[in-house]
């Protein structure tokens, strides 16, 4: 075997491919690595990112060389900067990989600390949240921001109709947004969206809750009671004050308490695609 | 190819093996396959149901032969009897297979039919089920029944100290029931399960609720509040009632409306592993 | 309680709306329901759907009316012809909801019998299967059908390498295609499409595989071996050659057995929304 | 509300409960935080754990306070050696709750370095693991680890009956071990398993491969057929030589690239439930 490897090796990726069929993205899906996120308080957190990356392929390349991929994640992905220089990134992987485009997406558990509404006892709060980022090009840099958080909705019919109680759910805010790229705008960060959709909710979560928050909290839902519709439109009012955002894809999920499947609400504007 | 077909082709599962580990279960897992499911009507359902099947390894023995399991249950799943026969199914299996011991467990969604609780509209719900069975020689026998179901919880404490309302959420039962098979009870149907089980609750979910209804469930909960506690008690209750009863888990776990976690309970006895 | 049921309850959702947002899709996720769908062999079977319907409301409308949804639903699809009279059923949502766009989306498993490649043994494989709909106004209807499958792929660099074997893994093809609805094709169904897209794999996969048929599958995944990006390209002239595509969307990846994470093919024409 | 607040609420779940049910576990799941894992290599890594955290309860009891593990997660878990201190943070958790039994579990992702095995090239690998502990009274005490890891399996009849090839697949090793609280054993490091268990493998996974690395794993798969079965036995053997190892799960699943269902292999000894 060693004989062998002293010759190289064929590369059959780079064979010629008679098909006439260009392909828009190939690449390596679920490749695991921790990566540095910046907090809005100047610290740098280190998550566990589950990363797709992925290049165009011309019409006339049989495959695409999948290892470099993950070398070049293994490589630059242990800097704090790394995520906020994936224009710099996505170009090298152009190059790399010889291809027009390069795409990028990244999920990951983000932790923010979130006080009690009463007590003020701190404790931390896991988000879904996500970046994603595309080149073609030298130019054509998308960059695209995923949040996926849990919130309290009460539903308005339920208090309006009974004599007492309202029925109220853990309800899911999923949005994608497409931010600006050219423009000098400042940073959204997740702390700020979190706090600001939180706000759309009937009342936010919370990790820790004594009993003066529980009364707060229960008291505050009943206040404010929200459907999915109403939490949607709160979030769209919330994005059209961003002068960054170019394009959402928003979506409310609210796991009903009252029944086995979900009331959802929807609303797209813009292209959120990289 | 088809002269070598012609001579037979080396059974490699049968050789010897030297390391001395007889093994307890080797066999396939999600082979799915549609099913009948009898309802307590008397009419059958068919599910799509994902089924492990195994059996026990001699220590001498290398492999199983794991295309006989998939080819029994192709047989014999699409017959309406297939359910409440497992144990000569399993009987088969340990002569196809020479084995001591054969295990299935079947996985599958069933539906039954529940009425708004004022205005009487029917629509069918959706509960995760399972039958899982054992035979060990020719007599020791198992059987286990599963069930997961949402429900509402409406937490005590939350109304006890608010002025108005009161956090409620989407809760699930998980239970594995193991079942007498020597003496001769009553079969307990899911259908009855799943009625006793919602009385636990808060209250009940259901798939169609109009006005009247969401006021009927909305003072109904909030009437009835109960941590998940209070209704793993209540679950056990039921349970201490089924004489055919010999081992239980049972798991409440409620979607906190106020957190992102979720409340828990757990209660055990007996044995339910199969 | 009784007095107060003979008052008519008051009507939230119909209250005005200040925001000034009209929503895309507002409606009911995760119901689930027995569907009947149509064989290709002109049989029917049932399946467990997991359905989403939704329509648009107008900004000057405060919510929708979510019990209607699933009404209809246990109304409509208990009907053999419920998946084929879509575009009814949805101008009926329209109307009940009082809306200009209705959609629709089934998720279901759907079993296809397959043989044994030499022995022709014959056992069910369940393949993850969609519909999905949309109407607005009265004309603009649309339908997209989903298809999940899993495969065999074999890698041609690992072959050309090295001196024996080759890496080789379970794959998974996903489909949406948008079909013409206004022209007279024929029927896609879904048997056929499995059939083609089989035929771009290093090697279908069968749910029951005696030694004669292991050598089989075993020679031919070997003799054709294929990247992801070969699979997805097959793919794409598979559905050139359907002139009642009118857009897809296909992901080819492939759980590497040298890797824990996947290789990965995406690619898109035209629009598959609904 | 102010008022109201200066008085003490009511604390509901101190009541008494007339059912004389006493609970096993009641406590809170999924519960996210930060915490430090100690690498074999002395430095710590942060990761992301999801928790569930109980007590039992009283028969006279009505409920537990789910606040005060929250508050002790989130004042405990920041310390670097919070996971090697969970006796004392369970003696501290009976305390706060009042209770006579505590359990803890941990879940998250675990990076460790793996280099490919020609060229070297480094890369994180991810796994997911988990520590189980239980506390009862002030002496019983147990521990228990979890890994779960991809390897690859080479199907030795596919080899033996075929003229060229053999199919081969991700597979997936899963192990709960209890280990030994009493005696002075050295630790038995996350690194150390891995390594163990990927020798049982018809091949370990890497993270980045060149193609000189292919070859390499193509062949060494290729001359290490194995079933599930061998794997597990492989593992067995292992856990054999390992004297603070006083129970364990372990399980065996193939991705089978031939089929859609999967190869299974299930082996206990001991107690490993916390």
């Amino acid at each position: 075997m060693l004989d062998n490897l002293k010759q190289p090796l064929i590369d059959v990726q780079s064979h010629a491919d008679a098909r006439g069929i260009a392909l828009h993205k190939v690449g390596v899906k679920n490749v695991e690595v921790p990566i540095y996120v910046l907090q809005k308080d100047g610290r740098t957190q280190m998550v566990a990112a589950s990363i797709t990356i992925s290049v165009d392929l011309p019409a006339e390349q049989k495959g695409t060389h999948m290892s470099r991929f993950v070398i070049q994640l293994a490589e630059k992905s242990t800097s704090k900067a790394f995520c906020y220089n994936l224009r710099d990134f996505l170009r090298e992987t152009q190059q790399r990989l010889k291809s027009n485009t390069a795409h990028i997406e990244m999920n990951f558990r983000y932790f923010i600390h979130k006080e009690a509404p009463v007590t003020k006892i701190p404790a931390p709060v896991a988000y879904q949240c996500s970046f994603g980022a595309s080149l073609t090009g030298e130019e054509d840099y998308k960059f695209v921001l995923g949040l996926e958080m849990p919130i309290a909705t009460l539903c308005p019919c339920s208090k309006a109709i009974s004599d007492y109680g309202a029925h109220n759910q853990r309800a899911i805010i999923r949005a994608k947004l497409a931010l600006d790229t050219q423009s000098d705008y400042e940073v959204l960060w997740l702390e700020d969206l979190v706090k600001a959709f939180d706000e759309c909710a009937s009342c936010p979560i919370f990790p820790v809750l004594k009993r003066e928050d529980e009364k707060y909290v229960t008291e505050r839902a009943y206040d404010n009671p929200k459907f999915v519709e109403d939490v949607i439109r709160e979030c769209v009012a919330v994005l059209q004050t961003y002068p960054s955002v170019t394009g959402y894809e928003l979506e409310v999920e609210a796991l009903e308490s009252i029944h086995g499947h979900n009331a959802w609400a929807y609303q797209q504007e813009g292209d959120v695609t990289i």
